[in-house]
């Protein structure tokens, strides 16, 4: 059973309450705590030793990275966060100065988005170092995209480049709050979400939860320099834009606006993000796949975040 | 390091914000979104397996145990959760009918209490089961008792009986949620905290933030029938009295109220919860220190949780 299978199981009959707007399977839960015109975002996230960084991260990028995967998911509904709370599962033997280094990374990444850190907890985590982050935002009522909002006829967008993130930006990128929020203030974003388990993969939840298909142009995707340097160093022969469909942990944001909006919001991007770039990789369509168009025609992309490409 | 030295340090220079009404070092965090007439509460806990249970343990009381004790933290604050999520650290092998009956223990506990589980991630932990769960809730405006308000005169009042939870309790209490909040409501609780540390180390805390000091009775000092076996049981010769100050894991409401509303309290509270003893074991001081008074007169309570006691 793998991961997808088991929360699919596990969150079959969860409890609710009237003040829950959106539960388990969004980027975040939205709650409607009764504030006049403000929904609160709630969501946490961990990353443990071995899996999500090796020993040779430095402990300020453990930190940064363990705050900035929980505000990318506020970024992906357009939140702005607010308050963190810190659960460290520390190795029996660990460094004081080490502990404090890695405070020092999520304390820089707080204040760079005002969020203020309200407490948190340590316990014992035995064999390998554990960081538990939970936060807390809010988002103008009715104005966070979800996942569930692409239509038919609607153009995908996505920022930055993407593929090859473990070679080193996993554990230096930026959440995109503020391109989140000026996005859903200036355009109608019917969809949104963050990109961390490969474009191909998130992509395919959003159509899941969109109930529609969509096909992606190749030659569009906006493939890295790492994710090509990494195929140059593999001995499997994967290509880059494999790489750039499946690897996962880019954190950068997936969207889809009406086409008609296309233009125009490329367009007020550039003077807004001159640096950051945001391209259109292909189109939502009344299906129920997902293809990618190349020189060669149409082909199906399949799986969870890993595509079998020829 | 201890962990409350590393706490010290991680916390002296947390980034803040305006809406932060308390942050760490209270049993939730405090936090002013703008509603009108509440406050919302904020908490995190994790347990991890061989730690805060062993695989004697049902997978129902482990999930119980993983969202009793954030909980038992919005207890201590009076308020009313709302909504969880749920972090699961799995091993690699994991039997999804057990994880599975985790959800259907902390299910139950939610529905009672109408705390919504709105989500959460699982990952891999490999040697060991870890569960985060981060609680939100809210309670009234200026209506929170906090650890610092304490006052030379004080009542203390502790709920339930003490010791040796880890003989069964510390996976089946069920926090004192209602019984808080009728506290709050009823009488003006200058302070209050749940007991998780052990009642001598816990009152030390409140103590320290509150700048007073305390005298305990002995007499009075409610022992649990499982702290007494406990002491039969050991040969440390360490008496049932030790396991009620130091034995943690209780779970219980501790707390402090003006003495002239000591006796209206206890009237009142053995008709609303006849079932549940309340007890007076102590007085608030101008001093700093915490003492004891048993038949040999008055001696010093040292250290973190745990007491030498002759």
């Amino acid at each position: 059973m793998n991961e997808f299978d088991l929360i699919a199981r596990l969150t079959r009959s969860l409890p609710a309450n009237d003040s829950t707007v959106v539960g388990a399977g969004d980027d975040c839960a939205v709650i409607d705590l009764g504030l006049a015109d403000r929904w609160v975002l709630f969501k946490t996230d961990a990353v443990v030793e071995g899996i999500h960084f090796t020993t040779a991260a430095l402990p300020e990028q453990i930190g940064h990275k363990a705050l900035a995967r929980p505000l990318s998911d506020i970024a992906a509904m357009a939140g702005t966060p607010a308050h963190a709370l810190v659960t460290l599962g520390l190795r029996e033997r660990f460094d004081a100065d080490f502990v404090e280094a890695i405070y020092g990374g999520m304390r820089a990444l707080a204040c760079r988005h005002g969020v203020a850190i309200v407490g948190g907890e340590t316990t014992t985590n035995p064999e390998r170092l554990l960081i538990s982050v939970s936060v807390l935002g809010t988002v103008t009522k009715g104005r966070s995209p979800l996942r569930r909002g692409a239509q038919a006829g609607d153009a995908i967008f996505v920022t930055g480049e993407l593929g090859g993130s473990r070679l080193g930006k996993h554990l230096d990128f930026e959440p995109r709050l503020f391109e989140a929020r000026w996005l859903a203030g200036s355009f109608a974003i019917h969809s949104m979400m963050d990109i961390s388990d490969g474009l191909a993969g998130d992509l395919r939840h959003m159509l899941h939860a969109s109930q529609v298909g969509a096909e992606l142009l190749a030659e569009a995707i906006p493939v890295s320099r790492a994710a090509k340097a990494g195929a140059r160093g593999e001995t499997s022969g994967r290509s880059p834009l494999l790489a750039a469909l499946a690897d996962g942990e880019d954190f950068e944001l997936l969207f889809t606006v009406a086409s008609g909006e296309a233009v125009p919001l490329l367009d007020a991007w550039k003077k807004q993000f001159p640096e950051l770039r945001l391209t259109c990789i292909g189109r939502i369509n009344a299906g129920s796949g997902l293809t990618i168009r190349d020189k060669r025609g149409v082909q199906t992309l399949t799986a969870h975040g890993y595509v079998h490409f020829s």
